[in-house]
């Protein structure tokens, strides 16, 4: 189906929205009028603009308060509307968004809303211009849609249907019963589709509209099932996008238009419109690739975790560290920034990674080139909404070309001796404005589950977090996000979680090979100590190492940190099978033991 | 009253923490668990260190899900009370925070909770502890405090008694009757009373009380009826804020201390506890000063205001410029910054300076030296939260020094032609975690009245803005707010609006006079014509200068904007006499026009 975005949804002056739309991929933009005002370009110049860049215009909106209001009022609001529909003749958008009323002055008649609506038909209908009359979640009088299809029923003029926002219809907690009325508005009537998601919140629906809506998939409503019940009425007008949200409109239009345009291709699959290569869900991690400057201090922490060097790459200044299945490339080529060591790319494991790669691209994830040197072993990698490199790649399986055969063995590697099985989890974090999409790009693209997302505080401010997993949890990816957009360092830190049946002997070869630990205060095992009884001596175990303790229903989990280069740290766990989660009640007591340890701050 | 403050209000580690409450001034700190656990202090360091800063530790808190639970839960419960109270013991604390529970386990059995609750206390009172317990507002079976205090009354033990919290009894939305039963409980039986304020909001409660309280005065709860109902019962303990909230943790905790105490100074003063000086309303704006590096630019655009430069102070390289009754001080000394001009200071006219400033002075406003040279005249002036300084001076009235004393005539100053009369309002931008403390310390200290707060979206995200005025505004100061900690110049920048009769007429003799107007589209005159009725040429006269128009009950505004000068720029108003706002309305259509004239963004 043809795709198309509010202007709202974007940040900056028309034409960069405008820019933005058509670079993602839109077909179309509603123009809201806000923008168009405060834009220096007249009504003819934004035209041309959008044929320039192959955008239709799909909608002006809003007109708001037309009508059931007395008559020299509605004489006042024909006069306005007249003028707005002169406005659209020069811009050349034939649909209008109305939205009902919330005029103290309207009245509760249907009769009267209908009349008035018809006369407005009539005038537009003149301009040939239609009128897509919308309820608001907060309309003085009408506030559902199947009172607006009501209204516009028996209005009865060609040019007066009904426009369908997910938003008003979802907000109002519609039970899935109510939505089947949307099938038996006949498709021609519903003149316009407008669709936001939200997260569940309880709050005044207005403030909630107005700033919290997000794109599709980002948040809590089945905007699927409602785009079901549409389709099957008949509409074949364009998706659209019409979200206001407050960090959108402070990030880049570029990137936000992106994500947009991403979450209506997921939709369109979930809903069972379109067909998309499906996704290639990773089996595993095979690999965190940290870059920087200087690989010395990253070194000797993987040597005191008792990774082994066993690799280089060929034609790269890479080296390959590993223990057990944990992997770990060091590398210092021409990625490597000036901010210190950072985890910059990560290899899935992949039943398929062709696949993986096309359903990626199939979903606008940035597609990076296939073989860095003509000697390379192919490689299908793609670009997260934070940069990270995702590597799609095998690791020694038939049939396969394996990513390790551009490395050539080391002489003779030291045994790995620290007890690491593999990679328990990675921890990335976001950018402040791409949270939400964060989630949405794994979810969507890589076929991983979500979690809930957990607040932690910080002791300079909340931070955010959310997993996702696959099925078997032997891939799972944190996504953090820090306090606010001028975060310190503190919420910029990443990190990788090494897995380990014995933490405990773990730790202490860590430490014996001049590892440090990071401190954790007396205070928080004593506090352990009233919350959990443990075997004899445990407690002074954890404790004269730092290790962290928690427990769910499934079983419990023991965790401890190292000290953190550049951007990045180290995490040692001890994981029950049926523990799903990762040590989030201990983040404070954790986060607050780095900052001790930054005195800079 | 003896004051305290919650730990968890503020940001940093416990010993910031704790320093910050001390050096504003609290008596004592409630210690919020997870701020020990996270602290490098054992127990007994952190008891010294409270006592080295003259802090007593008045609660230690909070204690989840004790009471009404089956036995085998309650022993375990018990067991984790225990290690608590030693651990009060070892800190010092005497009383701990018991707060209604919100466990599955929790039955609805106000028999079997006072029971448990007495079995607590007498627990407690082996170490010499008080148990105050508390509802919560979304506590499971107890959630109101004339609840609490039924089974407080039941359990009958002298080492329990209830702890008032005022989110938790206000959240609610509690008819004002309903809090008459707080008078009815024995004073001695309230062992705490918890402040916290919050901005009416109608969302979840629970997330509402996490994130969005703020200190007294700065929501909207009538906190001084509610604190006069607990004195009237004969609570004599501390006033103590318990104010969870998102932007105080990423706030500096030494100005959020501070701004903590000053509201509880102002609450008392309100309820009718204290007699601090009254405030001392002021009448005018005598001037405002500009400083920078540079004034050449300023300069000129104030001689094609019609400005004209009448005097020079006698010792400082200040000018002042007058027009009417507006007078505008340019300072090129030491304060002035390399960033460019800035509106550094505000002079207004007061018909008290000293005992403005005792008031100040009283709610902890910074107090700037009172003479800069010793043959300067003497002047009263405090900093406001966003470092602006605001001087209490008189302007040439009898029994009062004149500030203009300190200024030397310029021998033949050109008249001021501009038409301007005074000064109709600055726009201050306020630090963006300071602005609800922004707008209470320009009620409380300077006696002025403020009014809602406004949102107001820019290309590149939503900013607020509130304005406080006096009676006959001839007094008024919007304090505006940026997106983002992170914003541009654009969220910083701040203004002058200089008061005329006639802004068609201003504007074209500051046009004539060689100045630019800012440029408005001509779209937005498209939309004023759908709108308004303008009488012939009217709306021709608007376009041609860039005046913008807007109209509320009381009449109507006109306005137009100078291009900026380092972060100031300056603004032409002719407001009709019963028009109260700014404009608003029209502000996204200047921001985006500013934008435009900051290609380089």
């Amino acid at each position: 189906m043809r795709t198309s975005i509010a202007t709202v949804s974007l940040s900056g002056g028309l034409t960069e929205k405008l820019t933005a739309a058509a670079r993602a991929g839109f077909d179309g933009v509603e123009i809201f009028e806000n923008d168009l005002l405060a834009s220096p370009l007249g009504p003819e110049e934004i035209r041309a603009r959008c044929a320039d860049l192959g955008l239709s215009i799909d909608l002006y909106q809003p007109m708001r308060d037309i009508e059931a209001v007395p008559p020299e009022e509605f004489g006042r609001n024909l006069r306005r509307a007249e003028h707005k529909f002169r406005l659209m003749q020069r811009l050349g958008a034939d649909t209008v968004l109305v939205c009902s009323s919330v005029s103290p002055l309207a009245v509760d008649d249907d009769a009267l809303a209908a009349l008035q609506l018809r006369r407005l038909a009539e005038l537009a209908d003149g301009f040939g211009i239609r009128v897509a009359y919308e309820a608001l979640a907060w309309g003085r009088h009408v506030s559902t849609y199947d009172h607006a299809w009501r209204i516009v029923e028996a209005a009865d003029h060609p040019a007066l249907g009904t426009c369908l926002d997910s938003f008003h219809i979802l907000a109002r907690g519609s039970d899935p019963k109510d939505l089947e009325g949307i099938a038996d508005i006949p498709g021609e009537k519903i003149f316009f589709l407008q669709l936001a998601d939200a997260p569940l919140m309880a709050m005044d629906v207005l403030q909630w509209s107005r700033h919290y809506r997000c794109f599709p998939g980002q948040g809590g409503f089945d905007l699927a099932g409602l785009l079901g019940h549409v389709i099957r009425a008949g509409y074949r007008g364009p998706l659209s996008l019409e979200v206001f949200n407050d960090v959108f409109r402070q990030a880049e239009a570029g990137p936000t238009a992106v994500d947009a345009l991403r979450s209506l291709l997921v939709l369109q699959e979930s809903a069972g419109l379109t067909e998309p290569p499906a996704p290639v869900v990773p089996t595993g991690i095979a690999f965190a690739e940290l870059t920087g400057p200087d690989v010395e201090p990253v070194s000797e922490l993987l040597e005191a975790l008792g990774f082994a060097r066993t690799a280089r790459h060929r034609s790269k200044p890479v080296d390959l560290w590993q223990q057990g299945e944990a992997r770990v490339l060091l590398n210092t080529g021409p990625g490597a920034r000036r901010d210190g060591t950072r985890l910059a790319a990560v290899g899935l494991e992949s039943p398929d990674p062709a696949g993986a790669a096309r359903r990626a691209e199939s979903l606008l994830a940035p597609v990076l080139p296939r073989r860095r040197a003509p000697e390379d072993v192919p490689l299908d990698a793609v670009a997260a909404p934070d940069g990270t490199e995702l590597f799609f790649c095998a690791t020694g399986r038939p049939g396969l070309p394996s990513w390790t055969s551009d490395f050539e063995p080391v002489g003779h590697p030291a045994p790995a001796t620290g007890g690491v099985r593999r990679i328990d989890h990675l921890a990335l974090t976001q950018p402040w404005h791409q949270f939400d999409e964060a989630a949405l790009f794994h979810r969507s693209v890589l076929g991983l589950g979500a979690q809930e997302s957990v607040d932690v505080a910080d002791p300079y401010g909340l931070l955010r977090s959310r997993a996702v997993t696959n099925a078997d949890g032997s891939v799972r990816i944190a996504l953090g996000v820090g306090p606010a957009p001028s975060a310190d360092d503190g919420g910029r830190a990443q990190h990788i979680a090494l897995a380990t049946d014995d933490l405990v002997t773990a730790a202490r070869r860590f430490r014996a090979a001049g590892g440090r630990l990071l401190t954790i205060p007396a205070n928080y095992y004593d506090d352990l100590a009233a919350r959990y009884e443990f075997a004899d001596g445990e407690l002074e175990t954890l404790r004269g190492l730092g290790i962290l303790y928690d427990r769910d229903a499934g079983g419990a989990f023991r965790h401890c940190y190292t000290e953190t280069v550049g951007r990045v740290f180290f995490e040692l766990v001890q994981r029950d099978e049926g523990y799903r989660g990762y040590g989030a009640g201990n983040a404070p007591v954790r986060l607050a033991a780095q900052h001790v340890r930054r005195p800079g701050r």
